[in-house]
């Protein structure tokens, strides 16, 4: 069992890590406050997790929402159906959400968080690779609107975050790579030597070996806290993050929010950036193929989808929220284990990257 | 003119109070950072003012959302249309959304700025007396939910409030009586001398008397600044100024939104708050006659309405925010001009003052 801290000051918080994690009750109840909880989860995690969560919870007054799975369902409409819940059953400021469940379900229990009487307290039990390492942590929460994926949101830190690494042997095999996408993306941008680990410790992961695990999710974390203690808000470092996420984004959103698992658009994402970088003269050809190489290796996609053009991508990434006044900024690597945010980059090489087809990191 | 600040640290901003304020434009432009703006405003205020607020932001790229007037139109599907006007228009994250109209437009424009892309840059006009002297300062934005006044919300303070003394010319009777409610709520609360000046004043103030409004607007306001700056999320001393609200807030919701103005239920609420206070033994009997009259005075309600009985209250109360663990917390009156939050009134008492009908104060 491993602990690591998110430093915000008064917002700071726990992550333990290891196995057996959630069924310690003492993990959960002392970042509770109140008497009264609400667990929010998905059909998919709820019949494996949920009674041994009700069970830890033993005493308190506990209300259940149980959402359908999936991206397409994390909207305002959703999120209604929380409040509703919450109102139902006189949940006051001094409840607990507790999100139990991936990505979906921990943006959508933490923007009910955020907004139910302005703000109440929130404990995330991610229980995919992907939410693990990345949605789980940090605060941030929204939904998805139907012109642009997480465009409603808040700034909303958790009590704690719980990874229990057994909830990953239920996890198939398609999530686990997309979990391992983002996993790629922080010695990506931020630790080389990670990145050389990843590539040595792939057969490992994808055969969950319970230590190459823990530490590619240890690590993990650890880049994301220490990224965001610099950089709450976003306003500098923090967009690093977003690595791959411009392009990824407009590929869920013109595929429509659910075909495409989040991690797998920012691995074809990962992928176009690295392309750039290196039109742009930043990183070696051999590096972008390296990448390539991994991302096969983790059986994660390296080309757009089929009949998305550079015109779709160039419409869809206008939106994006790192557009400023109008001029488009993508995190592009200086090197392998250091991104930029950048509007320098050259129009036509972006055009190619974005016309490069099966052809991304070949050449 | 005049101008206040509120001190919260990174958060400050102004608060411009005058005539002629939002003719000028310096005020408005040095407080927008992008060169995009979305004016919300509402069916009756925009064809007063909305023209000549886009006029003072030519050269922005602006786009309009006119809603219809009202608290009953202070919910999700609002923000939704709102949302749907911000991509529709690719509005970015440097945009600013600026409220034009009363407290509903305000808390429904702030709510949206503080969920769109996670948080946007937001700017209050507010144009009747109740949102000048409450709402448009301090940063509590939101909605309604069917079960409860502003359940769904979030703290998001603005860049600058813009109180144009002028807009007062063309407000209702009725709203100019709710507005006066509020300020009274800030002598009972706060400052002795400021409800004698109000008694004493109230003739001025309800002929419309710029320099009498503008001292009232400006103490109010200076109050509640005072208030914030030192509990930004209501953790304690900002409760004071939730004085009547609780038990309005009961009234608002069983009568349905917009039956009954918002001032005009604090009115009786803060009448019923004082009558407890005096049922505790610790303001006096004639303190609470001198409150109805006051009220009276201001063309302000003294009784509940009709047909709601002392169980109304307590089932409508149990779901306030207020509420800790199921017990309930007024805010009641130590003395007057100064607030005190308990749950340390005898129940009997309470139930003796919700059912005291028109008697209220007057025993």
């Amino acid at each position: 069992m491993q602990t690591l801290t998110v430093n915000l000051g008064v917002r700071s918080y726990p992550i333990y890590i290891g196995q057996g994690v959630f069924s310690r009750q003492d993990f959960l109840k002392q970042h509770i406050q109140g008497r009264q909880a609400m667990i929010v989860s998905n059909d998919k995690v709820a019949p494996l997790y949920l009674e041994q969560l009700q069970g830890l919870l033993e005493g308190y007054d506990v209300s259940t929402v149980v959402l359908p799975d999936g991206e397409i369902h994390k909207t305002l409409a959703s999120i209604s159906v929380i409040y509703d819940a919450l109102l139902t059953n006189r949940h006051n400021r001094s409840t607990t959400i507790i999100a139990l469940g991936g990505g979906v379900v921990g943006d959508m229990a933490g923007f009910a968080a955020a907004s139910y009487q302005r703000g109440v307290n929130f404990i995330q039990i991610p229980t995919t690779l992907l939410s693990q390492v990345d949605s789980s942590v940090g605060g941030k929460t929204g939904v998805n609107h139907p012109k642009g994926k997480n465009m409603i949101g808040a700034f909303h830190q958790p009590q704690v975050v719980l990874i229990d690494l057994d909830s990953l042997s239920t996890l198939p095999d398609r999530e686990l790579s997309a979990g391992i996408a983002e996993i790629i993306k922080y010695g990506l941008l931020y630790d080389a030597d990670f990145y050389d680990w990843l590539t040595s410790s792939m057969p490992a992961l994808l055969a969950r070996d319970s230590t190459a695990l823990e530490s590619a999710i240890y690590r993990s974390c650890e880049i994301k806290a220490e990224i965001v203690a610099q950089d709450e808000r976003e306003s500098g470092i923090r967009a690093w993050l977003n690595l791959g996420h411009t392009f990824g984004h407009a590929i869920e959103t013109h595929q429509g929010y659910g075909k495409w698992l989040h991690g797998e658009a920012v691995a074809v994402g990962m992928l176009m950036a690295a392309d750039l970088s290196w039109r742009q003269g930043w990183i070696k050809k051999s590096e972008v193929r390296s990448l390539r190489n991994l991302l096969l290796m983790a059986n994660l996609p390296i080309v757009a989808p089929e009949g998305m053009l550079e015109d779709d991508f160039m419409q869809l990434m206008s939106i994006d929220k790192k557009v400023i006044d109008g001029e488009l900024r993508l995190v592009l690597l200086k090197k392998i284990g250091e991104a930029v945010v950048s509007t320098q980059f050259s129009n036509d090489h972006l055009m190619k990257t974005l016309r490069a087809g099966d052809q991304l990191g070949q050449r």
